[in-house]
C-alpha cells in the first residue's frame, strides 16, 4: 500500500476560499451582508469579491502573490469581503485594528511591508499620520472604503487615495477565476497580536490552518443553515474567530454592526431575530448589566472567549434568553480550540457546582489534535489534577504556521518536543478539562505562593458593586511581590490573608487593548511605582 | 514568509481516531451503543476499543503496521469497536460484506492479504468455506465475536478460532496509547467495492481521506450533538458513509440493528426516539410502502443515496415524519460529497417543481473541492446547461488514495488532467447543481441516441404498480443497443416511441449487490441472450 501516493485529484490544498462559491450556488438569492440600508445577497457578495479580487491581481496595482494587503476598518461589508477578495487575488490578508495609535500603526505597516492598504474614512486621519512616519518608497498604496450609507461624500478617492473601493470594485471581472493556493501551506493572513504582555506580533496563518480553524469554528458550535448572525465581534480581532468565513459555509445572513453598545444590540436582536453572535466578555457584560431589558423573544446562541464569563454573568444571560457557551483560543490558532462542552450529566447539579464547571475553559474541540499542561522547567506534562499549574501547550491543525520575520519568538513557541507553547498559566482536571489560570506573566508570586490575578479578580466580581476589576504583581521587598487591585468600585469581600491586595487603586477607567483586554503591563507601571 | 514552513505542532496528521477519547471526556456517562440488551457509554467503548487495538498490536497476534484486519458481521457493537480499534492498532480496517459467497470472500482475502478476520457466528461457515480455498500459509487467523447476547453459546472459541472477541479484550490494555498515524496520507482502511459494473477493487483511504469524508458527514448534515442514529446502513458498507467515526465526534447514541424490517425500524425509532438515520433507496422504500404505518411522533431525518429517492417515495416519506436528504457518493469518496441542499427560494414553488429539484443529486458539499462533468472523449467540461451529458470527475480531501494492487485501475481513474473519473455519467445544471444520469456501462446507445436506463427506469416507478425496475442495454443488430426492461409488475405508461422497451421481463426477484444495487451486469447477460 506504500505505493499509493497523494494525487492531484485527492490533495487539492485545503482553503476556506470555495465556501463563498457554494453559497452564491446554494443560498444565491439569500440575504449574505446587511448594514444600515444595504442588503447584499450571497450571489452578489461572490460577484463582487471576485471582482475586487480580479483588481487586485491586475498589474494595475502591482501587488505580487504573497505581498501584504492591509485592511483597517469597523464591521462593515466592505471588511467582510476583504476576508475573501484579498486572499482570492493570491496577496495575504492583513486586518488592523483601527484603535491603534498612528505610532503603532506606522511600526505594523512598515514590520508587514504592506503594499496596500484599504482605509475606512473613519481611520482616515489615523492612516495618513502613520503612513507620513514612513519614508516614502515604504508606502502602502491607499484605497478609501466608501460602501458605507454614512460614509461623507467627501471621501470619494482624493490625492490621498489612488481610488474608492467602489472604484476598484467596477474595474474588476466578475468571471474572475480566483487564485487557488498552490499548496495548503501557502500564508493566507497575518494577523498582529494585541500585546496584552508584549509588542505585537504578526501571527502568518496558512490556506490549511485558516480551513481547520473555521471547521473547528462550524462544528464546535452545531452551526445551522442559514442562522442569522450578528457582528459584534470586530472582524479584525482573528478574523472573527474565523466566522467570517465560517458564516458563508452555511449561507448566514451577517448583521454587520458599527456601534456596539447595548441599545444597539439589543434592537438588532429584534429586527433581525438574530440566532448566533459572538461577543467579547465586555460585551456579554454590558448587556447583561443594561437596565430594564426584557427577555429576549427567541433565544440566541452566544459564544464568548478571552475569560470565562463569571458565574453571575451567566445566569443574567440565561435570564434574558443568551445561552452563553464559552472557550478558550488566541490569534495563534485563528478562533476557539478549547470549549466548555456541556456534560449531559451536569444538568443533575446544583447551580452554584455547574456554575464552576462552566468557568472551566474546557475540552479541546473534536477537530483539534491535543491539549495539554506542561512544566515549563521539566518539559513533562503535570499531573490532570486540576490543581498541579503549568503552560498550556497545543498540538492542532489551526495552530499557526509561525511569526511573521520573527525566528526566535517563533522558536521559543513552537518547539523541539512538537508542542506550541501558549504563554498561558493552567491546570488540566482529571476528566480532560483545561482550566487557564493566568497568562505566565501575570502571576504573582508572593512569599513563595503562586497566586492567580484571575482567580482573584473572579472573587472581585463576585461583589456586585464591582463592574471592573484587574489585579497585578507589585515588586515588594518582603514579599517579592504582592497583589496589587485596579478596581472600579469599592470591594469588600472574604480572602485567606496572604492574597487580601495590599494596594487598592481606585481609576476611571481601566486602560484596555483596542479589543478590550485589560492591559496589564501598564497597571504593573503603575502598581511599580506606588509607595 | 516563505521561511515558514509546517511544524509538528500544526502539521500532525489529520485522523478520525482522536474522537473517542473527546467522546470519553464529554461524553463519558451517555450511552455509545444500545443492542437488544446491551448499553455501552462512551467511556466503555472507549476503553474496549483501547484493549482490541492494545491487544491487536501485541507480539501475541503477530500483526505489523499496515497489514490488513478484516472484519465480516452485521450492524452489532463489536463491528462499531472495530472500526475504531483495528486503526488504532495500526493495521488497515478491511470491512467485508457478509453476503458474499465463499468463493468471492476468499478472492478478497487473498486479495487483501488479510492476516485476521472477526467473524459473526452467522458468518461463520461462511469463512470457514471462504479459507478453505486458501493455502494454508495465506490463511488469515480468526477471532469469532461473541459479544452479541443472541450469539449461541457455542460460539466460544474453538479449533477453527483462535480466540474470542471478548478473549482478545480480556488481554487488552485499556490505557493502551494508541498508534498515531505518522503520516495522514498512510492508508486506514480498505474497502471492496459492490461491483455493480466489474470486479470488485480494493479502494484504499488514508487517515487524511477519511477525516474530510467523516467531516463532510458532520457538516452537511449539521449534525447536533447527542442525536440518536440508527444503525439500518451496514457500517461495512463504505464504513457506513463514515458515520461510523461521525457518530463519535457527536456523542451519537448509535443504535444497533441486525434485522432491517419495517415493524423492527418503526419499533426501535418509536422506543429509542431516534432522531437521525441512514438508509439505502430501498429501505426507505420499504418503509414508505409499509401499510397501516402511522405518522412518527417525532421527526426523524433520513440521509439517502445511491439513487435519488422516486417524489412519491419522498412525499411519502414525508408524510411518515421523515425529513429526507440524499446525494451521492460512492466507496472511494468514503460518503456523500455531493447533496441535495434545499435553497430556501425553493419553498414557494409547486409540489411537481419541487420534487424535479430534489430528485437532483446536488452540489459539492462545503469541504469538497470540486465537481465537474466532463466530456469523456476531449477531457473538456461539458456546459453547465442540465442538458449536455459527460463524465462526473471530483477534486476533493475526500477522494481515495487509490486501488490496492491495481496501478492501472487507480491510473485510469486518477488522471493526469489532476480529475478522479468516477464512471458515472451525469449533467451539470446551471446553478451548480449535478444529476447523475447513468453508469457509464449503464447508458443504453440505441441508433445513436444515449438513452439513460435511470431516466426509463424512473418512469418506470411513477406506475404505482411497479415495485422494482432495471433498464439494460440489449445487443441488436438494426439499432445497436435497445433498452431491455426488467421489472415485478406490468408497467404502461407514456413514452418517446424510440424509448419504449422492445423487452420486457418478468422476474420474481431481481438479483442485487449484497449492498443492494441492481446487478444490472448479469440483467445484461439475460438480455444478451434473449430472442
Amino acid at each position: 500500500m506504500e505505493l499509493l501516493l497523494p494525487h492531484a485529484s485527492n490533495s487539492c490544498p485545503l482553503t476556506v476560499l470555495g465556501f463563498l462559491e457554494r453559497a452564491a450556488s446554494v443560498f444565491g438569492g439569500s440575504p449574505s451582508l446587511l448594514h444600515t440600508t444595504t442588503v447584499h445577497t450571497w450571489s452578489e457578495t461572490h460577484s463582487r469579491c471576485l471582482r475586487i479580487a480580479s483588481t487586485l491581481s491586475s498589474s494595475s496595482l502591482g501587488i505580487n502573490r504573497g505581498q501584504v494587503v492591509s485592511v483597517i476598518g469597523p464591521n462593515v461589508p466592505s471588511v467582510y469581503e476583504l476576508q475573501f477578495a484579498v486572499p482570492m487575488s493570491g496577496a495575504v490578508l492583513n486586518n488592523i485594528n483601527p484603535r491603534l495609535d498612528a505610532h503603532a500603526l506606522s511600526v505594523l505597516l512598515r514590520h508587514s511591508e504592506s503594499k496596500l492598504m484599504f482605509v475606512d474614512h473613519h481611520s482616515r486621519s489615523l492612516v495618513l499620520e502613520a503612513v507620513s512616519f514612513l519614508p516614502k518608497n515604504e508606502r502602502p498604496r491607499l484605497i478609501i472604503l466608501n460602501d458605507r450609507n454614512d460614509t461623507p461624500s467627501s471621501t470619494s478617492a482624493d490625492m490621498d487615495f489612488l481610488d474608492t473601493y467602489e472604484g476598484v470594485m467596477e474595474r474588476g471581472d466578475p468571471c474572475f477565476k480566483w487564485v487557488r493556493p498552490k499548496s495548503e501551506w501557502v500564508p493566507m493572513v497575518l494577523n498582529y497580536t494585541s500585546g496584552t504582555t508584549s509588542s505585537p506580533k504578526g501571527v502568518v496563518h496558512s490556506h490549511r490552518s485558516v480551513f481547520m480553524s473555521t471547521i473547528n469554528s462550524l462544528l464546535d458550535w452545531s452551526l445551522p443553515n442559514c442562522p442569522v448572525y450578528l457582528w459584534t465581534l470586530p472582524m479584525f480581532h482573528a478574523n472573527g474567530w474565523s466566522y467570517t468565513w465560517a458564516t458563508a459555509a452555511v449561507g448566514a445572513t451577517n448583521i454587520c454592526v458599527t456601534r456596539v453598545d447595548a441599545p444597539t444590540i439589543f434592537n438588532l436582536i429584534d429586527k433581525y431575530q438574530v440566532t448566533h453572535m459572538c461577543a467579547a466578555p465586555m460585551v456579554l457584560n454590558m448587556l447583561t448589566n443594561y437596565p430594564g431589558q426584557k427577555p429576549l423573544q427567541s433565544p440566541v446562541k452566544v459564544m464568548t472567549a478571552g475569560a470565562p464569563p463569571p458565574a453571575t454573568v451567566i445566569s443574567k444571560a440565561k435570564a434574558l434568553g443568551f445561552d452563553v457557551g464559552h472557550g478558550y483560543g488566541m490569534t495563534e490558532t485563528g478562533g476557539l480550540v478549547v470549549s466548555c462542552a456541556w456534560k449531559p450529566e451536569w444538568d443533575r447539579l446544583e447551580p452554584d457546582a455547574r456554575a464552576k464547571l462552566k468557568s472551566r475553559q474546557g475540552i479541546k474541540t473534536a477537530v483539534f489534535a491535543e491539549v495539554d499542561v506542561r512544566d515549563p522547567l521539566s518539559g513533562k506534562g503535570v499531573k490532570h489534577d486540576g490543581a498541579t499549574v503549568g503552560e498550556i501547550v497545543f498540538k492542532g491543525g489551526s495552530v499557526m504556521l509561525g511569526y511573521y520575520k520573527d525566528p526566535e519568538g517563533t522558536a521559543a513557541s513552537m518547539r523541539e518536543d512538537r508542542w506550541f507553547y501558549t504563554g498561558d498559566i493552567g491546570v488540566m482536571h482529571p476528566d480532560g478539562y483545561l482550566e487557564v489560570k493566568d497568562r505566565s506573566k501575570d502571576v504573582v508570586i508572593c512569599g513563595g505562593e503562586n497566586i492567580s490575578s484571575m482567580e482573584l479578580e473572579a472573587v472581585l466580581y463576585t461583589n456586585p458593586a464591582i463592574k471592573e476589576a484587574a489585579v497585578v504583581a507589585k515588586p515588594d521587598k518582603m514579599w517579592g511581590e504582592t497583589p496589587c487591585a485596579f478596581i472600579r468600585e469599592f470591594c469588600k469581600t472574604k480572602l485567606p490573608k496572604y492574597m487580601v491586595p495590599r494596594n487598592v487603586v481606585f481609576l476611571e477607567e481601566l486602560p484596555k487593548t483596542s479589543t478590550g483586554k485589560i492591559q496589564k503591563f501598564l497597571l504593573r507601571q503603575i502598581a511599580k511605582s506606588l509607595p
